[in-house]
């Protein structure tokens, strides 16, 4: 390939331009362009002048550097992970936007990946993040209640960490991990304790997917809470709901059919307490508050907007993002660190005082 | 480093696990551990047994194969970008999800970045994403109406073509690039149409962001609609509500309190309607849709859950991402194509005839 005098047109060779082209172009050494492109292999000083023609060369061939190149030579990048269940799930679009905030402001580059709840898509990306050599994975999707598959998600991240790289969970992993817990069993406790000095005493669960370690605390601290009451929960008050719409949907119109129906529906997201909205408008005709209360979990965006407005569990779901994108800036520790975040009772126009038998 | 043999324990060392490491702990030569993994650097066959030797001690160690060192050799690799301006936004986390569903199918990862509606950050994430010579990358923010910067994405994108690359924009960027073309322009004139077919004749619109190619072609297909209806747009006619349910909220409570208010409104997205729909009800107690009727845009999934369910202009949004995905897979042609994707009206209660005056 002919060499580009400084003063001919800037024809645009095929393929990658090399850090070789950029140097030939402006007529320096491929050591002398790295250094006024990167400052960063050695020690001797590139001249004004030299550095301005190395940085023209390189703007005229549209070079740009090759970062997997770099990758090795560094063995990380400015790549972040976030591995998320569902990218079009509220909950985790909030916080994965909470993390790509801090993350802009820091020049790194979010990886957002989404498993659909599928666990081996869980370990095959954070595998793939590892040999991306990203600097860090954020697992923000729950846990899984699998011990087979928490003693292998272990494995995975004590090998990346191995490798160098920064993993850091939300919620209960099972793994040892930079952590931020959301509080999901005084949550849900919280929940149940509005309902019942609302003056309820029969109570409906409608679940996620038993699998999720998130459901399990959710639903266990709805329990302790009402076992605490003198309330016990019963099989028949549990449906799943699917952590979807829909599926809640039903749920609601199953926990609301039988001979002792619940006045009060706790709903462990508020994806789901939309599908009990529509089940008790639409398909059941009752009328929230003054028949049913509902109180939902996460106050995603649209919380507020529902018929009725949904009171919910608020967790910080944003924070919860620049809480993980915090401990990565501020690098791994020798002891796993964890952050908890609070959660609150947000009362809106769904709960009321239970209504008289 | 002592060479540990096949029957000690796994030590890990520290540091990624190189290539050469499993070869030692296989007692095999590199060149065999490589056609062993990877199957692909030559014609010599590795017999069966090498082959377990060599695949146990890659597990044992934890090995990954290095992409930065494979996309180095291959100058691509299994990784595709989306750009999107809000990754909260339903709007783009829906079309996300459409496209991250066929990379599943495909074994390729998605790598989500958002802008924030910041077009410098826009040209920065293609210019790392090339960088990282991501095989394909989906625009899937809408374009800007500047003339330079548009030249300036045209060249970026070229630039990334010629290294492989292959770039698909959603809407109109002004680039040369596979587009997937949503009806914005016919869908806003389907509002219009349907308001004015219930007997409105005063209209108003809340808007977006100027900068947008999107928020220009809707207005755009609206304006040309009501002219063509003799119903000619006036400047007082229109507000930005900035594509955020807060500012929406404030330009209803602008376009609600003026002389001749408006008894339809045209809301150039769904996320802005939940805003007018507050406003109308809580701050100046109309009642939606026998005093002021709404029209949104997108049809996200919350639409149908909003007080009342909200009529909208429904775009295929997960089919948008899924469109885009496709034209990466069947990979770049030698002049781009554009796929149209139709708005179709969805209504529901936001919408009823024309208050008599």
């Amino acid at each position: 390939m002919p060499t580009p005098t400084p003063d001919a047109p800037a024809a645009r060779p095929a393929g990658p331009v090399t850090l070789q082209q950029v140097a030939e172009r402006a007529g320096v050494s491929s050591a002398t362009a790295s250094r006024a492109l990167h400052g960063s292999s050695g020690t001797r000083i590139v001249g004004e002048e030299l550095r301005k023609r190395v940085l023209d060369a390189a703007r005229e061939l549209r070079y740009v550097s090759n970062a997997p190149a770099q990758a090795l030579a560094r063995s990380t990048t400015s790549v972040v992970g976030v591995v998320v269940h569902d990218v079009a799930d509220p909950y985790f679009a909030a916080i994965a936007a909470g993390a790509m905030g801090v993350a802009r402001e820091h020049g790194l580059l979010v990886m957002l990946a989404a498993t659909f709840r599928d666990p081996e898509l869980e370990l095959d990306y954070l595998a793939r993040l590892r040999a991306q050599r990203a600097r860090a994975v954020i697992l923000a999707g729950s846990g899984f209640a699998d011990r087979e598959f928490t003693r292998r998600l272990a494995a995975e991240a004590d090998a990346y960490r191995a490798d160098g790289g920064h993993v850091i969970a939300v919620g209960s992993h099972g793994i040892a991990a930079d952590t931020v817990r959301p509080a999901n069993r005084a949550g849900a406790a919280l929940a149940v304790r509005h309902l019942y000095d609302l003056g309820h005493r029969r109570f409906g669960i409608v679940s996620g997917p038993r699998s999720l370690t998130t459901v399990r605390d959710r639903l266990d601290g709805a329990r302790r809470q009402l076992r605490a009451l003198g309330l016990p929960l019963t099989p028949g008050q549990v449906v799943d709901g699917g952590f979807t719409r829909e599926q809640a949907r039903t749920a609601a119109r199953t926990l609301l059919t039988g001979p002792s129906a619940p006045t009060a529906l706790v709903v462990l997201n508020d994806v789901m307490a939309a599908g009990v909205l529509a089940a008790l408008r639409e398909d059941l005709g009752l009328r929230v508050p003054d028949q049913v209360s509902v109180v939902g979990f996460d106050d995603v965006p649209f919380a507020a907007d529902l018929n009725p407005p949904l009171t919910t569990i608020r967790l910080p779901l944003a924070d919860i993002g620049t809480q993980a994108m915090h401990m990565i800036l501020t690098g791994p520790t020798v002891t796993p660190r964890t952050v908890d975040v609070d959660a609150e009772l947000v009362p809106r126009s769904s709960t009321a005082p239970a209504p008289q038998p």
